[in-house]
């Protein structure tokens, strides 16, 4: 067995190290020389890539379009909202001067003080100021509206604490920012773009989540309204893993954007904007693996099925390799993305291990032996089942086992959900389950204050108020005071 | 007709004009609030996507993986190769800090003086420094080579006088690193690359350029070759399209990158990198359009049919969409992406203007005469010729017609290119060609001397060693020292 698999610290023991480990021995990512900067590695950034592809689809279905806008914002336009610059303009980093020259003392380079910049540079930490900046001169009448807009592209976020994917100082997202005539277009448009994440989430990453309204403490600065889908960990902790904001008219106001209405009318523009990034990795990973490494959903997986044979000759590997081939070419004309592993290198055992950790859904293993039987050995890495199945045909089979592997982690992950879920009525109650984990619906009484002595005292946050939470009167756990709904508090990443 | 079109400034009167409002008036891109960085339209980033995607397959069939490096860069590691310093140490932009504050003096954010990083930190101008710092780590032994990796992303170089796409501060590119066991074969690579984007530009961008070799005073900072395409504007100046340089093994060097060779050696790694850039939309737009706009290759045009219907009623309208419903369909089905305008908000005439301002490459105009005829009004943009087709069987007539157009403008580009090639013996004769433009096929002494002279004297600069050059006995144009083969002279952009 692979050195490196035998040394994943298991989830049980410390899942926190786990995921950490993880991360690098599955060749996902690394930190850089750079703090608080990863480098996404060739495995990991090819799951990434099928991330894109799929929310970038459905992006365009919606009739959004892609562009792109400056890297670097005025450090003034930050301050034009007066919510975003409390948000944003802390912990960032500082472009102060255009030019660097020999170091008159020494060797290297040092900074040139006289190409100090008149007015200092901020990386982007979140783009809505440069692009209603920009917004004010592509607007002047409803007919330019709606405007759908979204860019790929890094971020920064000068982070003290980071962990790969999960939280780094620049990280990789998309960000849309769409412009409507009226707000109730604006409202239903963040609406959507968050049931685009939902979709995204729950049948490519087979990820289940719940779609909620973030209360006014938790709500992205500048935002009227923060829509978001969190998701449970294994751990049971919660990870918020995509937002979708309806900005009313604050970034409109702040960058002096109006339009002609149809009535002939001057009025701001209506805003949202929406994002997921690449900590989206992180949420895949800690979602569905194991103390054996990754598994990964079938449809994001740069690999689906990886097929080893075993030999003792290099008579019988070229007996396997005639046979392999057509499977292999018959799998890819059906669109399934498969590895023939028949380097002489390694040894099948170590091929194993290391698929396994790489989270490969199937394994196929084929031996002179099988091939006179007409078999072929199948490992599902979901389950890590192995059984037997008949050569003929197997194309399809695999291609069958890859949508029930998709559905069974989903259904896994949500049964794993509800069974960590409660329904909790007292605050002794509350206290004792929130160390144990999971997602607590409680009744709360809708003010910021409970909702931060209760983060004080127990760690807890409320993630959202669930959009299909039903209507039912109680009394907020922690005050008594009247509420007439469950939200969902939970511990979170 | 369209303002916008009556507007453009013709390529006779002003070619350096009609560019930069071609660029704007087309929706293509436009200059941002930051000094030299541009903001990419949606119809602009549509075309970069089109070639992305391409050239991300053919990176990808040539075994070539995607991965993502830390955007910052310590400055110290620029100075640790020594001509890469020269190079790119100087006009960039530094990150000195890591906190904003509010100003105790009064609204807004200063920088807080106390948030110093201790080392500065340089937004990447390319990235050879960090990403060889990295695969220190990820190579021990010739087993682990060749590591063929690439990353899309944005780069920073504070220019002082920039043009949309040509050369902005802020700029998209793919950067490929890949190391080698050999010198060969990283030789070899970089070769490789350089006609995985000669055929790019041919094929896709109907951009008919010259491979060729650049001189040592071209190099890119740590290369031991620079390899180069070289392509000619409509005004007869050279543009640099692509370039893919041997790095020998001086990044290896200077960031300590060993492995040990099949003979059991330590032995410093060989390295290639190579790039294309949103430059090459300049050479897109450059070469092909005309005083009437944008005009596109239909393997990269966002929009490669658009059909608008002419109609004096609602009920002719809906007559004409009719017919045109299942043509649309049609063409989709045959992976021809086609737009169907039958807003009623804007005259044919303005459309008409509209589409060929932005290039599309086939125009079709349906009209109640049409239908009883049974035929189609077809207008290609490349040549603007208008005829009538019969409507039956029209979807493989426009599916041959864009092949056509394909094909047409990369041979007219070809022509326009040779007919400003010109073989050149004397100096005089030199002198009063460089003033007309073209590419000057002359000898050289092989000389930096040489070469910056007569750049001096005439702004000509060798843009490469053809590699198809003939071995042929020749004198030097500006000494009369001996020269074995001629080389190409151009004013570039």
């Amino acid at each position: 067995m692979a050195k490196e698999l035998k040394n994943l610290t298991k989830r049980a023991d410390n899942y926190s190290q786990w995921y950490n480990e993880l991360v690098v021995k599955a060749d996902l990512a690394e930190q850089s020389a750079v703090r608080g900067c990863m480098v996404i590695k060739p495995y990991g950034y090819a799951i990434w890539e099928k991330m894109q592809h799929e929310l970038d689809s459905m992006f365009k279905q919606s009739g959004v379009q892609n562009a792109y806008f400056p890297l670097l914002i005025p450090k003034s336009f930050l301050s034009k909202e007066a919510d975003h610059v409390e948000g944003f303009a802390k912990e960032c980093a500082v472009v102060t001067h255009y030019r660097l020259m020999n170091d008159p003392n020494g060797k290297g380079v040092v900074v040139d003080p006289s190409a100090r910049l008149e007015e200092e540079l901020i990386i982007r930490p979140t783009s809505e100021t440069i692009i209603w900046n920009t917004y004010r001169n592509w607007i002047n009448s409803y007919r330019d509206l709606p405007l759908l807009v979204n860019q790929w592209a890094n971020v920064f976020r000068w982070e003290m604490r980071t962990r790969l994917f999960l939280r780094t100082a620049e990280f990789l997202w998309q960000e849309g920012h769409t412009a409507h005539a009226s707000k109730e277009e604006a409202q239903d448009k963040a609406i959507e773009m968050l049931n685009v994440y939902g979709d995204f989430a729950e049948r490519f990453m087979a990820l289940p989540v719940v779609k909620g309204v973030k209360t006014a403490n938790e709500r992205f600065a500048g935002a009227l309204e923060t829509y978001t889908i969190e998701a449970m960990m294994q751990d049971g902790k919660a990870l918020q893993s995509g937002t979708s904001h309806f900005l009313g008219q604050n970034f409109a106001k702040a960058f002096d954007v109006k339009f002609i209405n149809k009535d002939n009318q001057l009025d701001y523009v209506w805003a949202t904007s929406w994002g997921v990034s690449t900590r989206l990795m992180g949420a895949l990973i800690m979602t569905h693996s194991d103390d054996n490494g990754l598994v990964l959903p079938p449809k994001l997986a740069p690999i689906q099925v990886v097929i080893v044979p075993v030999y003792k000759s290099m008579e019988q590997l070229e007996q396997v390799n005639a046979v392999v081939d057509p499977i292999v070419a018959k799998l890819r004309a059906m669109g399934v993305s498969v590895k023939y592993d028949n380097a002489d290198n390694k040894r099948p055992g170590f091929k194993f291990a290391d698929y396994e950790l790489k989270g490969v859904p199937v394994r196929l293993v084929l031996g002179a032996r099988d091939i006179e039987a007409g078999t072929v050995e199948v490992m599902r890495r979901d389950t890590l089942e192995k059984h037997v199945a008949p050569l003929e045909g197997i194309e399809e089979y695999v291609k069958n086992l890859l949508d029930e592997i998709q559905n069974n982690i989903f259904t896994k992950a949500l049964n794993h959900r509800e069974s960590l879920t409660y329904k909790v009525d007292t605050w002794e109650e509350f206290k004792e389950q929130i160390e144990k984990g999971g997602f607590i619906l409680a009744h709360w009484d809708g003010t910021t204050e409970t909702e931060e002595k209760i983060k004080e005292e127990t760690k807890a946050t409320i993630r959202c108020i669930p959009m299909d939470a039903e209507e039912e009167e109680g009394k907020c756990i922690y005050t008594g005071k009247p509420s007439k709904r469950r939200v969902i508090f939970a511990r979170n990443y």
